[in-house]
């Protein structure tokens, strides 16, 4: 076995997937857990592999190659700090950590200027494709020192997924927190996708009529479309199974209604009303999950607040199936296009010169939001590399125009039933505003202007304005 | 002249506004400013007052009354950190300093908790009103130590508005941050109400198909009945103004339609987001504004994308103005819902007892969102003070029974004829997910363990649950 190449701190299922990935590769790697009987259990469970193992910090420094190459795959926050708080006496200048884990990305900007001065290279890395992907190859997004990503490149390279074209899911994405900032909206357009297929498969089940196995195999005939995607395809098997328990009854209908989050769609938005983006559909996405906790006071509520008074809808299902359909693409491609206007800005504002076709290409396969659609945004960038939204792109712009309809249709039809369907109605609005030559802002700037002299500009001429709403003024 | 009771420091307009308002109550009130000509200038206009003009800080603490009451209304963030920073060494334990600027609500309850170590009293003062407000009496929002409220009570009663029942409008908030919390949440909904009127107004136009003067017309006819309200009234009135330069144009048509803010309307729907509070009508009016900003992109997305290609409204004029009138009323209440809710939580959360009932009612007058309504606000609290959310109150609830239909109505015929309501519709899209008893959320929770092994509950037993969706797992 020759000297580690690499090492893996916490051996948690994410970095024992990802050590094993690496060993898979042809290197040997060095693991380390805080724990050691977490290290233990890997070292039994892989006696065959090039895993070397230590059991202090020290040790494990020690046996690394040099320069070393360390993942770290801890808690996010206070673990990763105390990590780098151990480890940075033990490193060398030109060590390159690597943070993998879902860290918010003001976090790494931090570390990796901290670390900056000491000479040590600091990589903040998003891992997207879950525990399978980390074992089999993930979308990775690493964000640091360029001449640092150039050390580890070759195993990055190795590891990830790679798309049909054999190009691996993993790129330089830009200096300090770029990475996490790139995998957190990744994580935001992944919440809005979740969305519309819930919105979707509800107003199949709710409005249309459909039964849990129609809507399978809707979802399973929608997967050979435009809409092919992991997410959909796992939603179209997620529908074909059966509880596990003994009810007899569709999984999905003897699960709690409650959605779990872990923090990056809220932090997406967050980062949105920040930079001042326009961000709807992923925020209507968070708050979707939010309300879908407040399990106990819906069904309280429920009982008490009217429903709409229409009658059921009785059109053709088959051309409504179709209609869903178009809008769940119509919406999922504003959401892309309010992620990439995210990015776009926060690339402005952060400094990080982000190339959107290169993202794009490595979300292609190993991550949770893979979608043969993904290819037309690196199209449209490829195209123009500074598109100033992805609307305005000729494959976009023809969806628009084909599929407007539907959405219109769709959405004023939820609206009318009752059913909620938040994401869909705000890739519309979002949609009616960005045509909007006209928008009546001026009315709020009039308002703004009147109880807090605001001011304003003008249409017609340079320069900022006040009016004598009042003789106080 | 007496020695001066309070102080105030920061001679801009809402400083010296404040500092007029407290002296016309009968007080002396010491002045400073950081640049003197400031100051002279307060004097030299106001030379009959009782004020006393000081230029420098330290003789300005030396000529107030123990224990000392100093008001800043400096610019919010760094600059209240150096006033601050100046002012420590010259105060004596129990002064009470306010800060009355739009300050956000974690800075202040970092330096309540940094002034407490001196025994300084600290409290966080929202005032809404505008200039006007200031001095003639704006509703203002405390938050500090309930021993410092009760030193400063009698002044801020006296210069507060008065409802029209004669209560002043001010009270005490609650401890540290509570103050600025309530503020911040005041704009939000502040921010909700514009974008509702203005959504509303848009609708009247561009496809009711009224004139600006029709309009106002419409706006003084609602603001004599359930919409009664100061921003409804100054619209109206807005409405009614000619361009002051020579176009002869309305005014609002001539103003661009680019909408500017001053940030506490995103503070809120970040605090939502952070504390898991569905508050999708604040969010998407500070979208609504980001989104007016992006003029030029808009001007040129016009001339591309598509627009829809249905006949335009041709229907019974009059009854589409009324049910636009019962769609603005029904959102303007899912709003109230959302930031009621926000304060529930985040009361919880920071541990702040807020008195809801209490805060519906220093609304009542003197702040921008004054409104008939908001009795309607306390008087559910006051019926039920744990009420978990406005719309389960018989009369909130009575009018979402009457105008859910409306609102269902507009909003579709808005998404249908391509005018964005991303407020309108976001309002009828929570109360839909609100009062529904299942939510497609439990597809999102397979979706999860799917991918990621997040785990989810069932709704028929206790428990954390996972599924063997594939045999790696």
């Amino acid at each position: 076995m020759s000297q580690p190449q690499i090492g893996v701190i916490g051996m948690a299922v994410m970095g024992k997937n990802l050590a094993l990935n690496i060993e898979s590769r042809g290197y040997t790697v060095a693991i380390y857990n805080r724990t050691g009987s977490k290290t233990e259990a890997v070292m039994q469970d892989h006696a065959e592999k090039k895993l070397v193992a230590s059991y202090t910090i020290a040790d494990f420094v020690k046996t690394l190659e040099k320069p070393r190459r360390i993942i770290l795959m801890v808690k996010a926050g206070a673990g990763t700090d105390a990590v780098i708080t151990e480890l940075l006496p033990l490193l060398d200048k030109g060590d390159v950590l690597i943070d993998g884990g879902n860290t918010f990305f003001g976090d790494t900007i931090r570390r990796n200027k901290e670390l900056d001065k000491s000479g040590i290279n600091f990589i903040g890395m998003g891992v997207s494709g879950g525990e399978l992907g980390a074992l089999e190859g993930p979308s990775m997004m690493p964000g640091g020192q360029k001449e640092a990503y150039d050390l580890v490149a070759p195993i990055l390279e190795q590891m990830s997924a790679k798309a049909e074209d054999g190009q691996p899911c993993v790129t330089y994405i830009g200096p300090n927190g770029a990475g996490h900032y790139v995998k957190m909206v990744h994580n935001g357009i992944e919440y809005g996708d979740m969305e519309l297929i819930a919105e979707s498969y509800n107003l199949l089940r709710n409005v249309v009529g459909l039964s849990v196995e129609e809507i399978a195999a809707v979802f399973q005939e929608w997967n050979h479309g435009e809409l092919d995607s992991y997410l959909m395809q796992i939603t179209a098997d997620i529908l074909t199974r059966k509880d596990d328990l003994e009810t007899g009854k569709p999984i999905v209908d003897v699960i709690l209604d409650a959605a779990g989050n872990k923090g990056t769609g809220k932090w997406s938005s967050q980062s949105a009303l920040e930079l001042g983006v326009p961000q709807s559909l992923i925020t209507e996405s968070v708050y979707a999950r939010y309300i879908s906790a407040m399990k106990d006071e819906r069904v309280a509520a429920s009982k008490i607040l009217p429903a709409p008074t229409v009658a059921k809808f009785s059109g053709d299902q088959k051309a409504m199936i179709e209609k869903i359909r178009q809008a769940l693409y119509f919406s999922k491609i504003m959401s892309y296009a309010q992620g990439f206007e995210q990015m776009r800005v926060a690339s402005d504002h952060y400094d990080w010169s982000l190339n959107y076709g290169e993202i794009a290409k490595i979300w292609r396969e190993g991550c949770i939001i893979r979608a043969r659609f993904l290819q037309k945004i690196t199209d449209a960038f490829n195209h123009k590399a500074d598109l100033n939204n992805l609307l305005l792109d000729d494959y976009f712009l023809e969806i628009t125009k084909n599929y407007q309809g539907a959405v219109r249709d769709v959405a004023a039809l939820a609206i009318q039933q009752g059913v909620p369907a938040p994401g869909l109605t705000a890739a519309i609005t979002y949609f009616d505003s960005y045509r909007s030559e006209v928008l009546p802002a001026n009315l709020i700037q009039a308002q703004r202007d009147y109880f807090g002299a605001h001011t304003y500009e003008r249409t017609d001429r340079e320069g900022i304005f006040h009016y004598t709403w009042y003789k106080e003024q």
